[in-house]
């Protein structure tokens, strides 16, 4: 799978080193190699350390560490801020989901994309945004606001799973020669245990077919279906 | 937006009070009310408090604590394992993604769902994880496992994102008792028609379990597999 190159997260005055310790492992935990931070309020690095763990280690160790917003994203061709407010002065959110797409092209024509976090109080101030070519938003329940490394998890995530495009395991499922066989069988085994409980027999016959569908066996479902069938009808006698 | 009502999160085993409080405060993000503790080692509710803060204050206030993991799912009608890793004896894990929309078909269809994580080092046990109906994994670079509140926070946003599309089709699911005294049913006809294939009877045993698993058995087809069951053994002798 792929690792998100060209993304830069930038933590703009962080004000606890757990949370620095924590962005750090979950840039780790979807291949972000470079962490920035930006006039952090007394960085500790040995307790940004624990939380970030052995996985976040190197990127830790090869933070950035600079003065001011403006020299931090002097190299990016574009800038994103985070945010969770929606006050009148914010320029138009895009919900997170909706942008990836955007960051996905970018990263792929090798812009260098800065993501911005603002301070855990404050977010990011007016004058910060004024840096930021677009802002995106997490959508929360009554817009309650996400620890910063949680809201970074979530971001990284969305782009992580569309770019490396990961597609899960399928379960084959039986083929519907298999599946007939499983209902003849079924309805030997039925008719033999007399498990008939009304005096429709179409319309119970209906249900088994039903009930069958229904169970979306997979190849390997449909293989113990059948060797237990067969077992318990040869038991029952011929 | 909606909450995501009817999903109680389960922490297994956990062990750090900090990451419970993260918890608490990532399921009030999303409007997820019932979090539960199984087995907490040391839970310390002070220190849970500073990382909920109070977005997830009334979420902690009303946390529930379980001796063991059969008792804690009883009521549910689903259970979601999450697990990082792709062991052998482990199940077909679904990319979390891709498994979202059954969890809001299943929450939907008024269906309890509980999703399950495990302790932060050793992860849900296989004797965990029979509880579970499927489990689902995060795709992450180099399968860095994540810490359990950013594993969180990411199936949560996920759900919520998706949740405002419900799907027409309604069926509720089996209740875990109804399950077990299937799967009981199942092992006695399997003892009596000798349908033990191989000598690792532990094994087979786990196949059937997770066959069961696979079926999502809704309650009108349980019904009809019950019936079948009984008439099954019963036509074959105490």
């Amino acid at each position: 799978m792929r690792a998100i190159e060209k993304v830069a997260i930038v933590l703009v005055r962080p004000k606890f080193s757990e949370n620095i310790g924590f962005c750090a492992r979950v840039c780790a935990n979807f291949g972000v190699e470079n962490l920035i931070l930006v006039e952090p309020e007394n960085f500790d690095y040995e307790v940004a350390k624990k939380t970030a763990t052995n996985i976040g280690k190197s990127v830790l160790e090869n933070i950035k560490i600079y003065d001011n917003l403006k020299e931090a994203v002097k190299d990016m061709n574009f800038v994103i801020g985070t945010t969770a407010r929606l006050g009148k002065q914010r320029k138009v959110n895009y919900n997170v989901g909706d942008f990836t797409k955007e960051i996905i092209n970018l990263i792929n024509n090798d812009n260098r994309v800065a993501i911005l976090f603002g301070n855990e109080r404050t977010g990011l101030t007016n004058e910060e945004l004024f840096f930021c070519d677009e802002t995106i938003t997490i959508p929360t329940f009554n817009n309650t606001s996400l620890n910063i490394s949680h809201a970074l998890s979530i971001i990284l995530y969305e782009i992580y799973k569309n770019i490396s495009n990961p597609s899960s395991k399928k379960q084959k499922l039986a083929d519907p020669k298999t599946k007939e066989i499983i209902f003849n069988l079924l309805i030997d085994l039925i008719k033999k245990v007399e498990y008939i409980p009304h005096d429709n027999e179409i319309l119970w016959m209906r249900n088994i077919k039903e009930f069958l569908n229904h169970l979306n066996l997979t190849e390997k479902d449909s293989m113990i279906f059948l060797g237990l069938l067969r077992a318990t009808i040869r038991k029952l006698g011929g």
